[in-house]
């Protein structure tokens, strides 16, 4: 691998408990003792502006952004994170490695929120130029072994607690063929990773496609 | 008067120092003593979760926000308001007094930081359909003069504490311009007042306007 090459854009893609922290934690100590400089990020945030970003759309204690807002609000976060951390990152030939972009949004927003895509398509095309993952990696996960994973229980948030329109097992379905149909649209780009598979599997798979990507 | 007709959308613009603020005050108080039902508002804000946009337009010890970023962020507040509190209040049949609009947002963003005016149309079209008020006051005054009111030192803003790119008086020169575009291409809606008369002539002329356009 020659890492004077220029740098590269990662991210992790999936539903709620598919262990995207975990691998993105993985892959970035196999890539850091393979000598490439590595930066780890998160969206919504990864710079203090869209950090507060996050927090807004996290803390709605005046009442609920709609799914066109949260575009909004996602895209101009996404925006101050491209132009001040990521392409920097790249431009020094490092690999970035981030938890969630554009997919997340095209995913809940689109997919589960039923917000029309081809809107969110313009706001992306308008505010980021359509900025893309070099590699994508979207651990795909069964919704019920996703939501248990992450300490969910279903009968809380079906009683109301989980402000979707849906239930939330038709919300987190609907995510989950989200991600599939966006993986199937960009096959260059996404991979599916059977995110079932133990935690070393899964490790060793998405380094091995980081290699052959290279 | 007819108190009874459906609600009135107001928006009051202008540079800084232009004396909006007074004027709202008075404008308010004028008609909630002829019996109309009043609500003052503002922008960036006006609803709790606009607010926090406003803070965050304001605090911006992360990095600055670029304009399209801010427009962005300022029709997703303007999104929320009008759902949240302008059209339910119209629908009341009453009267919205609006401390700036989407007027502003032209004037600031593209007149002033020179983000093309017909992006920032784009954005006003998909994110509030280009909802937009029934009568609008421009507030018109010579540039040296509002910043004077509004207590700048131009001296202060050269040495490069105001973050614009030119001159700030060329910047406020630009705002004063576009203002009076918006106006001349508006010219149902909006009306330039001369802020240089004196508070109550401007009080008169204002509440003349408002009766004249029942």
């Amino acid at each position: 691998m020659n890492t004077s090459s220029k740098g590269k854009f990662i991210t992790f893609e999936g539903g709620e408990g598919a262990g995207k922290t975990t691998q993105i934690k993985l892959l970035s100590e196999k890539l850091s003792s393979d000598g490439f400089d590595v930066v780890l990020t998160r969206e919504p945030g990864g710079v203090p502006e869209a950090e507060k970003i996050r927090d807004l759309l996290v803390h709605r204690d005046g009442g609920d952004w709609d799914a066109l807002s949260e575009c909004l609000l996602l895209f101009a976060a996404r925006r101050m994170h491209i132009e001040n951390l990521i392409k920097p990152a790249l431009a020094q030939g490092k690999i970035v490695l981030c938890d969630r972009f554009t997919d997340s949004t095209i995913a809940y927003q689109g997919y589960g929120h039923g917000f029309h895509i081809e809107r969110i398509r313009e706001i992306e095309s308008l505010s980021i130029h359509s900025f893309s993952p070099d590699l994508t990696f979207i651990m795909d996960l069964p919704v019920e072994k996703g939501l248990a994973r992450a300490g969910r229980r279903l009968e809380r948030d079906q009683s109301g607690e989980d402000k979707n329109e849906m239930r939330p097992v038709d919300f987190h379905e609907a995510l989950r063929q989200g991600f599939l149909e966006i993986a199937a649209q960009n096959i260059q780009r996404c991979h599916v990773i059977d995110a079932m598979q133990s935690v070393d599997v899964i490790a060793n798979e998405v380094y091995a496609i980081f290699t052959s990507h290279e």
